[in-house]
């Protein structure tokens, strides 16, 4: 079986998410979309709302990897400067759409709200740009070249990644398998490196949780295929069970000693 | 009032954080207890668990950044490479740290484990690194040059952030002053772009929140002194009464018509 891998990388635009006043909740989002969608997210960058520095990253990201998708700075005040930051990345001009200005003019219309310069400034897009869809609040994202731009608010970015996800070529999907473990890392890890060893085609994770003054383990087996995944997991399982029972046959000695 | 500028970046290591199987929680506490310390995070990057990647990233950062703070992969399992490829950027060898040997040596012993050599791989650092303690589970972080590496698991994040924050050199904190807007950034953006430009001392951010269906404003103005500060909120805040009665004057010319 071939395996396509389609790469992907976003770009979070925002003082706020720097600041510490927002905490990110888009991130997580797409990482779960990209999942699903056989998209393998391979980075990611947060910026605050500077050209320079949304320039930058976006020309670093966007030659790197298939796709990249950006949220933030598309609405309508001073420190939205997203869309002439990704002209600017292309070396485009930035400049009201009319596509844009009719579905914003017609909104605002209907709401009986005055279609103000800071309202147009949603219009503005990288000539050549096309849209996507905000079925939320209407002002939409933009696609250019590979570059998907998109709003920071949660609601409508996740409108826009779902109006987004059906467009992109996708790569075979990674499966994964999640086994719970009792035993913190200390104990796993030597015998784990040797079952990552000897399944060279998954990607075995291993997740620590401290809950209670204890650690545990969860243990994720990637793939792209059901078989070689299934053979991981089944040596994963027969790992817990005999480091289980080799701390029973402890417990028992300490007992009679 | 001469004003230091000090600025960090952030670098997040691990494939649960880009296949969504872990939302970080790190990112949000680090932004927090730098800004209180003032101290600008100008920057975050999340990569996998792959050297290459956290070495390029960790190059670009160290040397632009007057700081850089790492999360995750300094466990015991085989996909635990920070260690390993902080060694490689700065170009020194990465070995057992006697001092790091000897705490979770004694440790593990308090506690009648084995001192697995998973649990050994946790005492690996660069070589001439210093110890981040860990008051949580013992096996420290560490710091080399103007990196910080820390643990991914948040109890453990926060514990080493509360440790180093004492030791960096702080900048003139960035005071702010947040004001609850009920008018979306529509109505908001071109007046508050004109305070903005009468304020330059100040940077003024306007985040959009969306609730049941409507969209209201949180304006956040941050400057490194009270007075230019206080300035610029008096404005805002003029502004939004202004905008209140014009709302009210249409709305009691519309119910006369």
């Amino acid at each position: 079986m071939t395996q396509e891998i389609v790469t992907a990388a976003m770009l979070a635009i925002g003082d706020e998410l720097l600041s510490g006043r927002t905490k990110d909740k888009n991130i997580g989002h797409l990482a779960d979309m990209l999942l699903l969608a056989g998209i393998d997210l391979k980075e990611v960058r947060i910026v605050g709302d500077e050209e320079d520095a949304i320039v930058e990253a976006l020309n670093a990201l966007r030659a790197k990897y298939d796709y990249v998708f950006t949220s933030g700075g598309i609405g309508p005040t001073h420190d939205d400067i997203t869309a002439d930051a990704v002209s600017k990345a292309f070396g485009v001009a930035c400049d009201y759409d009319d596509k844009a200005m009719a579905l914003l003019g017609d909104m605002y219309k209907r709401r009986e709200l005055e279609f103000t310069e800071a309202r147009k400034r949603m219009a503005r897009m990288p000539v050549g740009a096309h849209h996507i869809p905000n079925p939320v609040s209407t002002a939409p994202g933009f696609v250019i070249g590979n570059v998907h731009v998109m709003a920071g608010v949660p609601q409508v970015f996740q409108a826009m990644v779902d109006a987004v996800i059906p467009t992109l070529r996708t790569g075979t999907p990674v499966l994964s398998l999640a086994i719970s473990c009792p035993f913190g890392e200390g104990d796993i890890g030597t015998p784990l490196a040797a079952i990552q060893k000897a399944h060279p085609e998954t990607s075995i994770g291993s997740y620590p949780r401290y809950v209670g003054q204890k650690f545990s383990t969860e243990i994720v087996v990637r793939g792209r295929a059901q078989d070689v995944i299934d053979a991981a997991g089944a040596d994963v399982r027969a790992m817990i069970d005999a480091i289980q029972k080799a701390k029973e046959i402890q417990e028992n000695h300490s007992a009679e000693a």
